[in-house]
């Protein structure tokens, strides 16, 4: 009967009628109502990547469609590089690596984020064809420049995960020339996991190479999307889930979730100094998706989250690596609003309380929410 | 408001309890309610498969788990067998291309059964070590002995693809000493799709070559399902599903699915005999999972299908490839029972009429409930 709070940055919480929605009976995939969900949800995909291009809907976690665009856009021994600046920039080097490829890592400390000069400069040097790159690295909670990391690389195939941003930070995927972009249902999309998609516009289909991955293989995904088919069974359910689900958000406008997020951002970050802690992820309004806190000093921020889940049924994400124990952190991306904001740092304050810890009480939930009010520029 | 009829092969009608499974609240993968869940269905797989190996579970459409088999198994080059009598032996073909083995097929007409002696013959010939084959091939019906074929084939590895006959027909793991298996959930094991398994044997991990995909790489995801953790963000809502549909398959207990099984197969093949109809698949108990039927003359099957499903809201199979237009399937696999064959059948029978077919009315539900009854030996 103890109730449940997600408060993580993937997978995170969905709103009911997004639930609902997948709980109605299957339908088949190649019939006449899946039809519909399918032609909306390919739309509307569209619409939230901002591309004219096509959006390739895999049955798979973000992982997966990460890994598609290594398989298709890369030779055994190409030379790529991948700006790494977090756990999930490694798993850009571990993609490529197990693909064969010739990976020239850039990297930087875990919470700085690139230096677009830096980066281009390093390509060129580099001279690979294809940079990997996070828009927003959840382990961290930073949030790169990728319109100026495009900027930067030139005629490189710039490859952006923006599994944990797209939806919550802005990205212009045609107008900043950003060749392919891979995301996930379960974060800012609002939707259960189970869902990754890719954009891939023409100009990028002429540079593939035979790609390694039957299932992942793009030519033969874009072809049965085409036909309005999928090349293999795909979770319908969760389809029609995230077809719910970005209703939602376009209908919202993506500019209103936009400044929810930097507000929310701004909340968190205001809430954890009022009671005295130290933020990981940067003090600005970038760091719109998740906010990274260390753990006061004297506690194990794996000790405090299992305090939170246990005793008082909170889930918050912990640090990942070499970060494992030092940090905590809480995701404001998707289904969540300042009151969500308001009870994890309540909750993070009770229990530092609990386990001890030296902090300033009674602070930070007036201080997240004075935060929050403060207007956003258009 | 009209009411829909799922009659197909997979993905198949759900339990109304599992899908209600699905639409609970996002809980974390890493968090310990998960766990228990996935705990639960990793355990619940184990006694499906009939096998003490692990089932690794991956979110992807089955052909995902079929295309790590060759991605796991196989090195580029390496002399692999395809046994093939139907379209998911050719795309078995396809994916071992893809992955540039040199594919020995071993084609049977579509609708005939593989001959094991024959198979076990072709392989040693060939030379193969992987041999991959069907137990159920959906599109024509036809169920294989996939324990004579491993009798037959020694000490090659044996992939079975049994996405639409596990749960549905006998499969006895380890005891037929089966190498790997792969399977889906929205088959038999009444669940969504989006959740794909394969069965890994410690004998066979030790024959592995470094994995070609980041995302099937076994090594990868059993490191993590051994310590009740998943590689990358799984589908957390069809996993609840799953774990509710394997929970009441097992409750039942297989035997009794395999009994019902064979019994829904008599009733479709009884009633699609009684209208007049020729069969497709085989006449006998093997065809428990599928029963694929030949259109009257004069009649495409494909405008059947569309009859059926835009002025009864019905949905059947349609033949593939150079089947397509001549023969249709009633699926009988998961949450099917009499009255769903019933149904199926008086469907046909109505729509054939409408469409001047001339078959024979009043006959196939009766003689479909007729052969339901008939008993099937333990």
């Amino acid at each position: 009967m103890e109730k449940r709070y997600l408060f993580t940055p993937g997978p995170t919480p969905v709103p009911p009628q997004v639930l609902a929605a997948g709980a109605e009976p299957i339908v088949h995939h190649r019939g006449a109502d899946f039809r519909e969900i399918y032609a909306s949800v390919l739309g509307r995909l569209k619409d939230v990547f901002r591309t004219e291009a096509d959006v390739l809907l895999f049955t798979a976690s973000g992982s997966g469609a990460m890994e598609s665009a290594a398989a298709n856009l890369c030779e055994t021994g190409d030379r790529v590089a991948v700006v790494s600046h977090g756990s999930f920039g490694e798993r850009w080097v571990d993609i490529c690596e197990q693909h064969g490829l010739d990976v020239h890592a850039i990297r930087y400390e875990w919470g700085e984020r690139p230096d677009p000069d830096e980066v281009g400069a390093a390509v060129r040097e580099s001279g690979a064809g294809v940079v990997f790159c996070q828009q927003s690295d959840t382990s961290t909670g930073v949030v790169s420049d990728v319109r100026a990391l495009k900027e930067a690389v030139g005629d490189a195939t710039l490859v952006v995960d923006a599994v944990s941003s797209l939806g919550a930070v802005p990205l212009e995927t045609d107008e900043w020339r950003i060749d392919v972009v891979v995301s996930g249902s379960q974060k800012a999309l609002m939707a259960p996991p189970g869902l990754a998609m890719v954009s891939v516009p023409a100009h990028v289909l002429e540079r593939t190479k035979p790609s390694r991955s039957f299932y992942f293989d793009w030519r033969r995904n874009k072809k049965a999307q085409d036909a309005l088919d999928a090349a293999f069974t795909p979770a319908v359910s969760i389809i029609r889930s995230l077809d719910v689900a970005l209703g939602l958000l376009l209908e919202d406008g993506l500019d209103a979730a936009f400044a929810r997020h930097v507000r929310l951002g701004r909340a968190a970050r205001a809430g954890a100094k009022a009671m005295g802690l130290e933020l990981f992820s940067p003090d600005d309004d970038t760091a719109a998706v998740v906010t990274a806190i260390r753990a006061p000093d004297g506690v194990d921020a794996d000790e405090l989250l299992a305090h939170l889940r246990d005793r008082h049924g909170v889930t918050l994400a912990p640090g990942q690596q070499h970060l494992k124990g030092k940090i905590f952190r809480i995701g404001h991306i998707g289904w969540v609003d300042v009151f969500d904001i308001a009870s994890a740092l309540a909750a993070v304050e009770l229990s530092l309380t609990e386990l001890g810890a030296d902090i300033e009480r009674g602070t930070a939930v007036p201080a997240a929410f004075e935060a929050f009010e403060s207007p956003v520029a258009a």
